[in-house]
């Protein structure tokens, strides 16, 4: 894998940027070809102006996906523009047909085929017909709390469940974050944006069947649970003030069952405050297996990681729609 | 992956024994086709009157390798019979000739390229010629000090070093892994058997090379060494005794470097009376990762799953001599 890969950023959001940052610090190893993004502020402007730089890349933000893809030929596009997979998988089609593997951050991608039957067959086909892979992937899903979790069963011979917990310090992330899972909010603005259904983390369904699809596991159930995360005392952080009594987060939990048997637990939580922020994955089993990252993996720059280290094991993966399950293990890339 | 695989054991000593009895336990998963072993005390035998069990399974011990292998056609052969790749590759040509893919614990397959590169070449020769895959692994080499490590960098960015502690409390193993660490011997008695060459654990190198060419890494200079570890009070196992300052155990511990770059420190204890067994990845990178696995990976049952899990892996990987960084994550295979 000692080639250069030539690769194009498609949405230039925050995880967009960060992803643009590590390819660019990453030359001897990623060609940045290209840089797709609809925001008009930022079109027609070289990389270098929007990420700060000293000296321009001579690469322009487009917002023309189709004419950067034809006159780029990328071999991967790494694709960070939406969580929700209906409203943006012609931008998949779109990179396959022009012949480019693509690794995406989109949650819903992780895992699509129960969510999104249709599309997803129709992503598969494309992506064949045109010799590419098309792979969702991300530090949750697509890490911390599935693939991390079917690495641990590895060394299991049986396995009677799987329990795993993230809790995450959200006042040691990005402001977004700490918005996105209501710090700050009161108990009844919390319920309200729950009522929405656009309010959480999105993944765990996502995570929940691509453990147990690669277990070979029949899940017959899932419920999900969100609750807010009570502080019980004042937090302050860089961007905001949780009071005591107000929401500091989010406790996102889910449960798969096959009949009434209980074998997949997924236990999110992300606040600000939290005084054991871990990754842990507990398999019942034999031998049994107790995994702990402790800290936990750190969001922000882990997500950029994974799409980045993906892009040599999405080149050479078979042709069609892929999960991290089918793909060899993917390690760092590119740090030397 | 709902397809049952004809399979081979080929060798049955301890390991190889308890793989009979998890293929067998997995019958809706994995159908036993046949069993090789050279031992004349088990040749003509069925194989449940070597487990112990009370119905016949009508496959009896063979030591014809060749009449085995063409009467039954496996998909894969299970192969547990030597550490040392020169003793026995002519088993897995073997094996290949009859297109049957190989997952094998012998150490040295699990990294056999720099140790053996004709044999490697030739394996991968001749696998590809037969369509088939041939695939080292094992808990330690295999998991705890490469692959883990390999996953637990894939969150990064960046990695500068990496760290990986193993530390086994042999009391709770079999004899002959106490026997093997040395356990109640005396620090004359460890200094002979060091002398000889054939002492210690097997597999660092093999784990430092395969870290190493999944992150791309240069690897120029590799130092190896071998300690005893003392006991300072006198541990009682089920099966022997260590006295206060006779050897408790091994302290093996590798480095890999990249010209006076450290990049790899493997750092494996294996002792009667260890007080913190566990599994440690520690990637001092961005973000930096501190892995744990608490009381650590059971090597004796946890080698069998490796082999067991790793079949599907094997039988669908691409033709050739492959690596556990080659084929998609192994994880538990036929639990339900």
């Amino acid at each position: 894998m000692s080639r250069t890969f030539n690769v194009v950023q498609y949405g230039i959001g925050p995880i967009g940027l960060s992803c643009l940052r590590t390819i660019l610090s990453k030359k001897s190893h990623i060609n940045l070809v290209g840089v797709i993004d609809i925001d008009p502020a930022k079109a027609g402007k070289d990389v270098a102006d929007i990420l700060g730089l000293d000296t321009p890349t001579g690469i322009l933000v487009s917002p023309d996906a189709d004419k950067v893809l034809s006159s780029t030929k990328p071999d991967v596009v790494v694709h960070t523009t939406s969580s929700f997979l209906a409203r943006m998988y012609d931008q998949l089609i779109l990179c396959a047909r022009h012949g480019a593997s693509i690794i995406s951050s989109t949650e819903e991608l992780a895992y699509p085929y129960v969510r999104h039957p249709e599309i997803s067959a129709e992503l598969d086909r494309v992506a064949r017909e045109n010799g590419v892979t098309i792979l969702g992937t991300g530090v949750n899903p697509g890490y911390a709390m599935d693939a991390l979790a079917l690495m641990a069963t590895g060394v299991c011979n049986q396995v009677r469940s799987v329990t795993i917990h993230r809790e995450v310090d959200a006042g040691l992330r990005r402001l977004p974050l700490q918005q996105k899972v209501g710090a700050g909010i009161t108990e009844a603005e919390f319920a309200e944006k729950k009522a929405t259904g656009m309010f959480g983390h999105i993944g765990l369904v996502e995570s929940i069947r691509l453990v147990a699809d690669g277990l070979g596991w029949n899940i017959d159930r899932i419920e999900e649970h969100l609750d807010p995360v009570v502080s019980r005392k004042e937090v302050v952080t860089p961007y905001l003030t949780v009071k005591e009594g107000s929401v500091a987060g989010i406790h996102h939990h889910a449960y798969g069952y096959d009949g009434d048997q209980l074998l997949l637990t997924l236990d999110l939580k992300m606040f600000v405050g939290a005084e054991d922020p871990r990754d842990a994955v507990k398999v019942d089993g034999d031998p049994p297996m107790d995994l702990v990252v402790k800290g936990g993996i750190f969001g922000d720059t882990a997500t950029v990681a994974t799409l980045i280290n993906g892009i040599p094991q999405t080149f050479f993966a078979e042709p069609g729609l892929k999960t991290v399950k089918d793909v060899p293990l993917v390690r760092a890339f590119g740090t030397r």
